[in-house]
């Protein structure tokens, strides 16, 4: 989970205020347990850097661990100093391309106090207009500012390059696609994978083909899940599109990325503009699980006779029959039998949470995306 | 001109400030002439309530009136205050959407005072989420409220409807497409017509025939231009797609929407993040006037006629003879016939006008976009 | 059903033949019979002129009967004969329009010895090139040829235009969108209507927002279903993404497309280049019936209490709980009930019918889509 | 030059024929010599196999050096053999690969009497619906084709292996993008490069930061040009977005691809559907010229220090510049000192060439693409 997903988002329009934000990354780490509580399948929270720094992050560990989280993965932000308005790591300046390496260092700093492994870059970094910078040179820039970066991680650490098709870069941007995150990646070294957000391709891009690929060469780091009607969305995974993540879901698992010691991070990173949070939480948790149910239940077996034979009628209904299957029931017997509540939904409601936190959280500023 | 064009603008992610940004509705006037100075081609500034309300609006249509320009179209907006979260004229709450329509009796109010002709409404209302609304109930509550609206406006004042494919809702959005706009439009009346951004539609879509057809049904009251790469993005016209603003121009000027007395309004409606805005502007303004003035140099006589014939590669040769035609020289002479300055750009540079503003305008809070 | 889906089709790489592939209209009857045999959902057959001329539609309608079938839709082709390169009904040559204004002239006679009621009107029309045509006089052009063949039509006869986004013209098309053909099927009277293909929209669009408002405004007069992860590309019918499926059906049943006396006409056109024709015809009722079952789960009543508070999560989760859930046992009780076999496809497969055919269907040329 | 481009093509909905269009492989070679002999551009005509066998490649190839010509890149075809219906190279059935190897084996054989020096491979392989095959094990299926294949061209020899989007395939295609034929491409060797077809990529993408990516990595092997408004449409190059054009260009200049040795191949691919063929190659050739003379004319010196200082506006101006600036009197006298016509598609069209092969050619089958 996202501490950020917690605090207020919006669009460029507006972002709206909801009663109960938190105030702080303390508060946040408590929102997010409370997914982890009804679910049992979210025990670890990110933390952006440096929208959750603190005093002590120490402190914030115990914290997390008392509500039984684990601190994951440090997330930079070089999008919102004023020095970064043409860039950061890409930028033609290379003072501007010192103070975002300098950044860097210090999240692996942090991540040494935090005992996160991940260490995670998405850049802003790109252009409006045709002309403005030189593509080739901010390519090799990027290229020149990241191997600092790498070269200051630990050996169980990790360096994980996101690609992002468009926005807030208009023209161009300088990770835009996985074929530059991987080239990009495999200069620096195996430590150096790459970050698949579900929202950031062109239109129509076949996603899945894309996780089949990078766990194929080994380089697929960790996911941000969400979900999209447009563009960048960010609305709750497995909403605009379920059987899109039943067949995300499917390659993760035909590619390992479920395995014992499997590489592959499971993060989400959406924006609740307008719906509650830690409701938007759940589902979203709850949509990755139901969907990797049912592409577990792929009959392997027959689909693959079916596809030897060429019969892709038989193929395909093998494949949707695991889809169309409602495993709602087997997941609530699941929870059942671990102690957690049968409709983690209901259960959060009925909880009084939500009604607490209004109540408590009077005084002080709302945490906000982007602030 | 958009009197926002001049105030901070950005992306969900940021809003970096520019040194000498206006810090209210009188600066924004002021340097909008700027860009009439130069090119003698944008004599009117529209505005946007609440963000340029004055004391006294008399006051800034004088301030306007000194420097040359006049108060165009109003723009209402639905979309910032908290009781718009979930929609406005289309929202299921009928006190929201009294509300809102009230703040259209208010915007009338205000064209009595600035003398506009033009009332524009575009409306952030949509869902993120399926389900989220009735699609079909919030279609029926928008007719209902604009018909309250338009029975406001006078006999000689237009009400615009702008539709917009997506953002900032992202399942659905209440006014989509021309083909909506179209038909709340044709229920309202004669005074009530569609205002086509060029940035409002989904990947691929051909606007220039959209431009021909709702001129040849009568029924487009005005521009929003800018330009993209992807989405919304809000970039200087003709700076994404020259050929395209082009064709446009091409379809207005067969349509009759730039004849004597045509209904058609031409407004900008772009956002500069990280560009200077009035050099911006006045590129803006050029790009329109170049693409005009080669969309006008196609030779219609022969075009036709190798259209007749079926001779594809003919006309096709005849139209990109025009468009490939460097007008810049003789703009350049039509300018210095007029008293103007041959090099807008440079002269705007030379004048030192950035700098003085960049030092006078010291306290208070700059103008944004959405504030 | 199409009759065209039982023929062969393709791409234009190429068109792939099948083993027993009908090699007439009265072969294709009897493979369309098969579908309704084991689903009891299709009991109509749309013919395509000239394609499914035959000496005598008396004949083919008794054999259709004989089979449990009607003869439903007829479908114009005014895209094949050479005259047609450049465009048909909005063609600047009066002489071709003409010539295309007569073959609809024909179809409204094969409509009465069919007993046919609708006349479906798709058109290839538009351009290659910016520059080939005047983008306003072939809309002209096209109003007037619609108007003709609209004044030829019996008072209990309907005709139908059908719009597509692109292909196979590249640039513009002339009915390219649902506003375009509302605006022409306005312009002709009550018994000209909207046909929605779902594969013919820009990439994005929200197709049950159109549903919705062209139910709304009485003018959705049928259906092309079909799915496509790109462009028209044809496939099964909810294949690429079921869910679109589940809304657009939810719309329909919202707007009374599913009532008693409905005007909408549900249709397949798909191709079927590559997997077995009537298996897949199959399988695209079977979808059709399944999401239009699981939208009637909709629970209505407490879905618009949670939209009047607006509680997003809430409503969200009671509109996708139809959505998860599993209503093929259901369906295959349904269809026991009524001396139907529980698994159509199964059923279908095990009938020895594709066998059959394969060895009877010797000598004589298949037939093909587009030929 | 394509062969292909001179011989009919078309879309899935129809294949028009054009008088006097070429009924061989030397007729092909005879029309494209036309194209070279007005613009002293286009020297090389590309063959496709087997559209392009003939009894002797040495008659061909003499036929072509008489002409002025010479016979460029070999393309493979593995689309049209009905074995090829689900896949080629990455068939799941072995007996197809070897099938579709073998023939590259002949195109390899064939490279030898031609003296060509490029085999490109395009490849529809793929699905059109999930579940149809494996994704994971077509990936590795095709990298050990494409190693045999590897293993037999010479040291002078390259393999360029084309990625494409979408189509014919619908759901998935074994190399979407550039990305996968970057990885395919790595793992065979030096002499395997990336072909990058303006057309095969999804909506939005800049492809000019694909140019720059391919050539900084040094694997960029050669262009298919041409341009689309919509999916692969195939119109005439720097018809749909001249601009477009430029900036690829501006990439390829500063990425040294147009320098002496430069590694990339430059071909037109294009359908001329309904054009007349000859004068589009010619216009083709004609707007890549011009587009290469206006990217020459950047000043990129100053465009430098205006990027170094952030002027976004500065930069873009410079850059449009250079892009506005009309080339076309200037290409007539660098035509006319070479003793070429000053006016290209004007010397054609009185040359009669059209008209006597429309009365020659009379007899015989016209070729066609895809036959």
């Amino acid at each position: 989970m996202p501490s950020w997903a917690y605090g207020n988002s919006g669009t460029r329009f507006r972002v709206f205020t909801q009663p109960g934000g938190p105030r702080n990354p303390f508060e946040k780490v408590s929102d997010a347990a409370e997914v982890h509580k009804y679910t049992g399948l979210a025990n670890s929270i990110a933390l952006h850097i440096p929208w959750d720094k603190v005093d002590s992050f120490a402190e914030l560990k115990a914290h997390a661990e008392g509500l039984g989280l684990w601190l994951g993965t440090i997330n930079s932000n070089t999008f919102q100093d004023e020095a970064y308005m043409l860039g950061s790591l890409a930028h033609s300046d290379p003072k501007v391309r010192q103070k975002a390496i300098d950044h860097h260092f210090e999240c692996i700093d942090i991540m040494g106090e935090t005992g996160s492994k991940d260490l995670k870059i998405w850049l802003a970094d790109g252009t409006n207009y045709p002309g403005q910078d030189s593509l080739r040179k901010r390519q090799d820039y990027l290229g020149q500012s990241l191997a600092k970066i790498y070269e200051r991680i630990g050996q169980d650490q990790r360096l994980v390059l996101e690609y992002k098709f468009f926005e807030p870069a208009f023209y161009h941007t300088d990770v835009p696609d996985w074929g530059t995150s991987l080239v990009q990646t495999l200069a620096l070294g195996d430590r150096a994978l790459v970050c698949l957000d579900t929202g950031h391709h062109a239109p129509n891009t076949n996603i899945e083909f894309i996780v089949m690929q990078l766990l194929r060469l080994g380089k697929l780091g960790s996911f941000d899940f969400n979900s999209r009607f447009y563009a960048d969305d960010d609305l709750i995974v497995g909403a605009a599109d379920p059987f899109q993540l039943f067949r995300i879901m499917y390659e993760v698992i035909q590619g390992g990325g479920l395995d014992e010691g499997s590489p592959v991070a499971f993060m989400l990173d959406q924006a609740h503009n307008v719906e509650a949070k830690i409701p938007a939480q759940i589902r979203s948790v709850l949509n990755v699980q139901e969907m990797t149910a049912r592409a577990l239940l792929v009959d392997n077996e027959s689909l693959e006779l079916a596809q030897m034979r060429g019969d892709i009628m038989a193929a395909n209904d093998i494949f949707m029959d695991a889809f169309q299957t409602d495993v709602r029931e087997e997941l609530s017997q699941w929870r059942a039998s671990r102690g957690l509540p049968a409709d983690p939904m209901g259960a959060f409601r009925a909880s009084g949470y939500a009604e607490k936190v209004s109540l408590d959280r009077v005084g002080g500023v709302q945490a906000s995306w982007g602030a």
